[in-house]
């Protein structure tokens, strides 16, 4: 029944179209409805957030659409073939990630994103907290890559590499990527990558890549030394719809080019994206700290630090420039 | 309630000890129950398969404990720090894998040991049947090691030397690795490892680490030529008990090595149990096969082939030795 709905409302935004008034007569004879179905979808649109002036004698005209993430403004005209393929949203969830999961334990298929307009438990790497207030962006995709556990970081190279190029093409800033998962603007942290793996030995099951863009949302208290929005950086509000959108386009092509195994291409693109290649950098794991000079980072994702005591690959940690 | 009643059984295994009898008066003392509630731990027992002599006015004698890998059986003075610190038994399960990660979920400890006499629904790698009839052994062990999940198959490398170095101890035999998981005597599979990862990009959250020996049981029709059984191999029965608990002492030992960041120990111990170094190999993996000569084992457990071509990592596939 809601799937009959949503279908409904997709057909009733296309013919609505984004100029001029199309009659309630000319709506219901295209949907094969009654004029009064025809009234209750645009107020059922109306309440998610899309404007619609009704003109008596002229019909209906779509104002404005609502920046929300809804399945009915991320899919359509996606054209991927892969991420994105289909949309599950929620005004409110405790985690993306969490829930995908159980997505994926109902067998939902490759490329379904989930996003939440606020997470009550947003999650970053190592059970942090990740503040997930109205207004900025969240969400998870599922993918069941196949590659070896050993390649993971990979997924996390292909959403970070995506998520800059997307905000590029929006906003037109040049964010850098921040090794293992973050991506910052003039050194402050706009967005963070949690991946998280299912595998056997030899290959991945399924991933959750989650993903939290500081978008149009308020900062917790006390990052704001750390971190940063696109509404600060751009100067003015970004459409939530339009940086989802491409952010899953860029995506699925990056995506399609790691199934092809083409790690160097993903890992090159990252590499021209991160400006950690020749810094000298202290990187904490836990207790330990080891300090030295970033030669490259390989097809595992692992830095390659050249130390005192001979050149080391780091798995994991917090990265200082010094 | 079942708890209580392990307790008591294992006290009361303890007190009759493996020689002599023991008075029902002296067990009802020391247990602090009543002689009745002695008689009917020892009808409890001798169900699970002790054969427990009763003699009027001498007492109880224990004339043979069971084969069966009953917590009972396998904790008492295992003496281990991790693997082994729980054991959970089951007459049949669909998949002790499957069981296993159900308990993760029910927040069960690191170490704890899942094994079922058979299992309807075993599994190998890649989805392939594994045939767990009566009289195997089939377990799985609940790891939480913390490591990065490019170095998940250190934990394949800890199951399989675990395995030989227990097969040498309790038979005598020389069992062979094969990469990546199978253990082999003349050349037949009497044991492979099914390793699970739950993870994030830069650590392990949990990994179930399966192994199945095929012990004093009988094989899949048809697997007589690829596979043997430990029976065949030693020419009489070998003790599942006995065994299981080696095989956890070994694998509690090699795993603390790994946790201590040991890498290069236990892929030295690995690579000396192996036949596959300077081997000239055929790897199949899906659709592709790749040619060369093996020059090493990385501590991502990853092959080092040299081929026509060059230098190449494997990190997954079916070797065939040429």
């Amino acid at each position: 029944m809601e799937n009959r709905c949503e279908e409904m409302r997709d057909k009733l935004l296309c013919l609505l179209g984004d100029d001029g008034f199309v009659s309630g007569e000319r709506l219901a004879n295209d949907l094969r409805v009654s004029r009064t179905a025809v009234w209750k979808q645009i107020e059922s649109l109306r309440k998610l957030g899309y404007e619609i002036e009704s003109v008596k004698n002229k019909g209906y005209r779509l104002v404005s659409r609502p920046d929300v993430p809804i399945p009915e403004e991320i899919i359509s005209g996606l054209d991927t073939q892969i991420v994105g393929r289909g949309v599950v949203y929620f005004k409110a969830l405790s985690s993306t990630n969490v829930y995908a999961r159980k997505l994926v334990d109902d067998g939902v298929a490759e490329g379904t994103v989930v996003v939440a307009d606020v997470q009550h438990r947003g999650r970053g790497r190592k059970d942090r907290t990740w503040f997930s207030p109205e207004d900025g962006l969240w969400f998870s995709v599922i993918l069941s890559p196949g590659i070896p556990p050993q390649r993971g970081m990979m997924l996390t190279m292909v959403a970070s590499v995506s998520v800059v190029q997307a905000m590029r093409d929006v906003t037109g800033l040049s964010p850098v990527i921040k090794w293992p998962n973050d991506v910052l603007i003039d050194g402050k942290k706009v967005c963070g990558v949690l991946t998280e793996l299912d595998a056997e030995m030899d290959r991945i099951n399924y991933s959750i890549v989650g993903i939290g863009v500081n978008v149009n949302n308020r900062l917790d208290e006390g990052l704001y030394e750390k971190a940063t929005t696109l509404l600060e950086e751009f100067g003015s509000k970004v459409s939530r719809v339009q940086l989802l959108r491409c952010i899953l386009k860029r995506f699925d092509e990056n995506y399609l080019r790691l199934m092809e195994g083409d790690y160097g291409f993903i890992r090159d693109k990252w590499v021209s994206m991160s400006n950690i290649v020749d810094r000298k950098v202290l990187v904490r794991d836990d207790d330990k700290t080891i300090q030295g000079i970033v030669s490259g980072v390989d097809e595992d994702g692992c830095l390659i630090l050249k130390t005192d005591s001979g050149t080391q690959r780091i798995f994991s940690g917090d990265v200082e420039y010094l």
